[in-house]
């Protein structure tokens, strides 16, 4: 048993809870949690850590699982939730290639620029799986999907979305173009969101919380489109906006009223 | 100059900002950030206190402001932001009468059951206004509107949207059915949402985040609506979902294709 925050594997989490950039270095990435632990590919569990406690209760789910048991005090003080459940795996990143990506079948496409706020991202995550999308594909500056804050809302969708990180996001929506898919542009000056038609598959450009979309992304759009606001609403939350596009493309791909 | 945080009138703004009773005891609540302040109507303004940063900075907008300077130190201390802009206010509350908020024209109503989260009160209203809703009605034990965190997220919509708690939703559902409202409720379990008809003003009660809406409120209700979801998301967040009933409440009033 792990009894000391001073022991190197427990080093190693914190850092991995911490830091993107370790998170880069060794490809690992942690989860937090019984219900997201369930959701976890097997072949891409690296290490489980339970508290004392957690074993004591729960010690029936580890049957086939090798895991650590970490003493439920240092547990408490690496968690990253403010009332943890005492589990916790290192897991292994993987992201969908970008030739495997766009052969998926779904109702849209989502193309996120910049996005910086965590939950905005793993909101998105989560609702793309509920619209259908084919896959969610980011600005290398989107704020890292291995965030546990991200992986917390995304409620598990993480493992099931297929997602990938682009260098040039802008090479990107020339490649869907020229695969005849038409790109939509989030855009305060746009045309009512709900006035186009998406009966085939769509890309939706989503810019950065506060700035939206670059000039530069916006104008490769095919067209820019808006979701209109009454009062004095300036702009709506990004998620929020990601999202209304995407079930207004689900919607009318699977007929609704 | 205020240069101590155990001021009087700071120790006032540090239990306003944490203490949800102490607002309601008061009648008060803060306002932090410029942009926030521009929004609060002038006769609801109780103080505003300001960084010296700020007033060397921004002190022309000041100029119609009875304010209280604070030395920068002091108002980092108390600022519930991470990078405070050097600008708080303290703001009295206002709820509108029951009586007036459903007489108010618009394109839905929203009943919220217990939310908790603070960042999706915000968004919802904040979306509400976007989607152009009536008003948002809260049974009492949802998470309190003045939380700093909540006030945030609207983004402003705070001071434009009719709000108010009641003490018993389940009366406010019946209220609203004698009135000819057309209730929805938010369930798993329900018909696909859009398949109804919302021509006329409907209400969408949304519950808590963790365990949706109670059974004795969901049979009230007129009629349960789904929002589908494809893949394996169990439920949508719930800011979300009340955003897309009330957008679709819009599209189809305004006629969109």
């Amino acid at each position: 048993m792990i009894t000391t925050s001073q022991n190197k594997q427990i080093k190693q989490v914190v850092k991995l809870l911490k830091s993107s950039r370790e998170r880069k270095k060794t490809g690992l990435f942690v989860i937090e949690g019984l219900r997201m632990f369930r959701e976890i590919p097997e072949d891409r569990r690296e290490k489980v850590f339970v508290s004392s406690d957690f074993l004591q209760e729960h010690g029936e789910i580890l049957r086939d699982v090798s895991f650590e048991e970490v003493s439920s005090q240092v547990f408490r003080e690496i968690s990253d939730t403010e009332t943890p459940q005492g589990i916790l795996s290192l897991v292994r990143m993987e992201q969908t290639p970008i030739s495997e990506i766009i052969k998926r079948d779904g109702n849209s496409i989502l193309l996120l620029e910049n996005l910086q706020d965590p939950g905005n991202l793993g909101t998105l995550i989560r609702t793309g799986e509920g619209a259908g999308v084919c896959c969610v594909i980011m600005s290398k500056d989107t704020v890292d999907i291995y965030n546990p804050k991200v992986i917390r809302s995304t409620m598990g969708s993480i493992f099931r979305v297929p997602f990938c990180y682009v260098e040039d996001l802008a090479e990107m929506v020339e490649l869907l173009k020229q695969r005849f898919i038409h790109v939509y542009a989030a855009h305060l000056d746009g045309t009512d969101y709900t006035e186009e038609s998406y009966d085939k598959i769509s890309a939706f450009l989503i810019g950065n919380e506060g700035n939206g979309l670059t000039d530069r992304i916006a104008a490769l759009a095919d067209k820019r489109i808006r979701i209109p606001m009454e009062g004095r609403v300036e702009s709506l939350n990004a998620a929020m906006a990601g999202g209304l596009l995407m079930y207004e493309a689900r919607r009318q791909r699977k007929g609704g009223s």
